[in-house]
């Protein structure tokens, strides 16, 4: 789509659109279809090449540990408050996107860049003959001094998130947890020895090793985490426009769930 | 999360949240993950229920073929000017979302609202004794009365549209192309008949027809293509972010492909 | 800035931009400034005219009367809950602005339509002898059909709501109610006087009377509202940021007041 | 709006709801109505306070100035991006406002950090028998030192910009420039002396200067210059829906402008 006088044409590395061509880092889209799943195909975007048999499924894992959280988290909330007003879904679900930041679904990128620091530590401590729970220590009390807390452990319901140990499993299984989950794994260990406190990995914390393991960037962490949790704002503008009254108080404490019980999948 | 005293809670059937335990729909979400895919999960977001195979295989290759469409689309052109600010990815994000609606994605809802109404005076002919091709004309004319053109076919760049053929290929495989499809090929094959006008079916068209077959109501349809796109819209973010220089001229035109050359899925 | 080859270049009649020189309308904006109040430039840019001295001090006044209306609006809560994930001011903004649809806000344009709708029924009666009060009962059982309640009327916390009446007399005042005001007032009473109801007229009636008088399309009026209450939703989203803590539940009941006490304006 | 059980009540300091009663920071908003101006408003909103009289009146030529700049800004093309997909015009709005950052609108509140970096030097240089230009100079090689430009001065369009002249001119009048616009001056003759270069002040840099000598926050900025943006983002809006064919190609270089003649302002 060049012209041949006038400006330079800006450059594009994703996708090539020709008359009844289409390619995504050179692979046909038609030919995509059906041979790679759509968890590739985000793998893809995120990364400009197609992921291995196992870095597949794990990132569809991922992709689903953080489809839906309820109604309590901020972005939720903020998509209901729009959609009881009569907004169109994508109006409501960008008011839900526009509430996923530092605060929450960034504890992810936060705790990506927190192992990033451990591992610098590490490999600056080789030479000075430090070991690993010197170097967490260290970490430690860098945050301290900075008056931060560490990212990635503990949640404001959870005590033990069933997601993470799950996320922590397969990470084993595909051989995916040697490097970033490892360092995780020993922070927690290394602060549990050196403080005593029991701090339980959470699944930002999980899903941050993970991302790291699998190569992408810290910076696309947030939307990593929009990318898995659009269906969730999705069902819930839909709920609140088929069912509830419009311009209704939306108590964020004082609700039930009324839906389907408990049953096993099929 | 109910409280004794004070206003009733209100109430939702998506998601239960206890704590250490996460139920969707029922289901339990750490026992979701592993043993059904991202799309299978999107399905289930959408419709309260899982898919069977071949419903959750239809519907990944429904989420892969809408991924990404390069940067001319509105919602990427949008996005990158945004983020071309120095927008976080997310509000970036949101300026795409907030640029697909009616003439940008909204195709889908439109051509699901008219095979419906096809299906309606199918319906209504059936004492009248009205054939098929009689109530395609009747549609037709509806439709130039009313000066709309027929949503699902044609496209701005593409004739046999790639994507389209292989979307009803897949729909046959999986025998979920005998009620909508079926009615939007018969109603393409009509309008030739009548018209002499040969109207490619496009993308648009067959996902609407798939997701009648799928049984997803169609004002979710414009939240399905949401879905699909974010990740490719997120990877159009980034590379502003990380490659252009801030505040350039956005050339709708004159780009550029210069990523991978074309290559085969290994 | 047009090109001699190529495609014919599109056009915009709102504001003209040379080296050295910016026309909004015809007029040189730094001949403007000082001598045309915002408002009256608010004026212009929603009619392509300036107002009169009357027209643009009305306006003022209406823009005055809709800045803000404390932290229960879900513009407001959407707002708030954006930003207290840690989002920065315009993403948190645009969640409110996002928050003001057909259910908040929007009911200005819904009484604008509605007086119009009356005042087609009173250019039609004159030939059939209907009076104004046979109207306002052909006006109320159209409503009443439709199962809608009549826009503009009553408000979920104010009896008397102190901007109405005091939009209504300055209206009068400046000679601005003859039209548009004397038709919600001569409703108001009509419906008193058939069913009993004392309906008080809210701002959002008194608004769409007055921007009709002003000449005002009706489907500005939602973003007439949007620039008025933008610098509110910017205080509370300051105030969020500044005082609350990250990711607070965000009570939209249990809130007090602890502000400057009652003052008079100097 | 308290309640004696449950938890304690949450705190806001702006505006106070009762029955029939609205007060702003004290003052009740009906008395407002008619007695301060929007603008003065706006001071109230952002700082809590009314302004003096000439505060008020530079306040408000400060939002005319900034009020519009045409269709080349990328929050104007975002707008029309998304209007032209069929948005609602808070929709659209919203794109535009989520295209206002650090490279588009945010130079004032950069200038409005180096004018206190500047005052800062200064203030050290007091002991050090530093003087301006010494000053001056080490601002600039600080600048220079982490690459980056000196904000608030040059404009890729204007030369001149004739709104800059009119905000100085009318600080001097106000008596409102003796402390941050003497400042900024100072800097661009210490640059020009120093350097050679004639650097124009800005329409950022008057409104920077400015914002300060108000007693305004420098994270407010931003949201300012959208509080005094959003009328013209309207008004694109508004003519691209009621003008122009959905989903066109909104080139950012070929248009040219229409509208009304040069005109004198009545």
């Amino acid at each position: 789509m060049s012209e041949n006088n006038g400006p330079k044409p800006w450059e594009t590395k994703i996708t090539e659109i020709k008359k009844d061509e289409i390619r995504i880092h050179g692979y046909r889209l038609d030919e995509l279809m059906g041979k790679r799943s759509f968890s590739d195909m985000v793998f893809l975007m995120l990364k400009g090449q197609l992921p291995s048999e196992n870095e597949g499924k794990m990132l569809d894992i991922m992709l689903v540990s953080c489809i839906d959280h309820g109604v309590t988290p901020p972005s939720a909330l903020a998509a209901l408050t729009s959609a009881s007003t009569g907004a169109p879904y994508n109006g409501a679900l960008a008011a839900g996107i526009l509430s996923i930041n530092e605060h929450h679904g960034g504890a992810i990128e936060n705790s990506m860049r927190m192992l990033m620091e451990l591992q610098v530590i590490l490999d600056n401590s080789k030479d000075s003959g430090r070991d690993f729970s010197e170097a967490v220590n260290h970490l430690v009390s860098q945050y301290k001094d900075q008056n931060r807390r560490l990212p990635g452990f503990g949640h404001r319901i959870h005590k033990n998130d069933p997601r993470t140990a799950k996320l922590l499993d397969f990470a084993d299984e595909f051989g995916l947890g040697n490097t970033w989950v490892r360092l995780l794994t020993g922070l927690k260990d290394g602060v549990q020895k050196s403080t005593g406190k029991d701090l339980p990995i959470n699944v930002d914390g999980a899903i941050a090793a993970l991302l790291l393991e699998l190569g992408i960037a810290p910076e696309l962490a947030n939307s990593f985490f929009i990318m898995a949790r659009v269906p969730g704002l999705v069902a819930h503008i839909h709920e609140e426009k088929t069912i509830q009254k419009p311009m209704r108080r939306i108590d964020p404490v004082n609700h039930i769930y009324t839906g389907t019980p408990e049953r096993d999948i099929p």
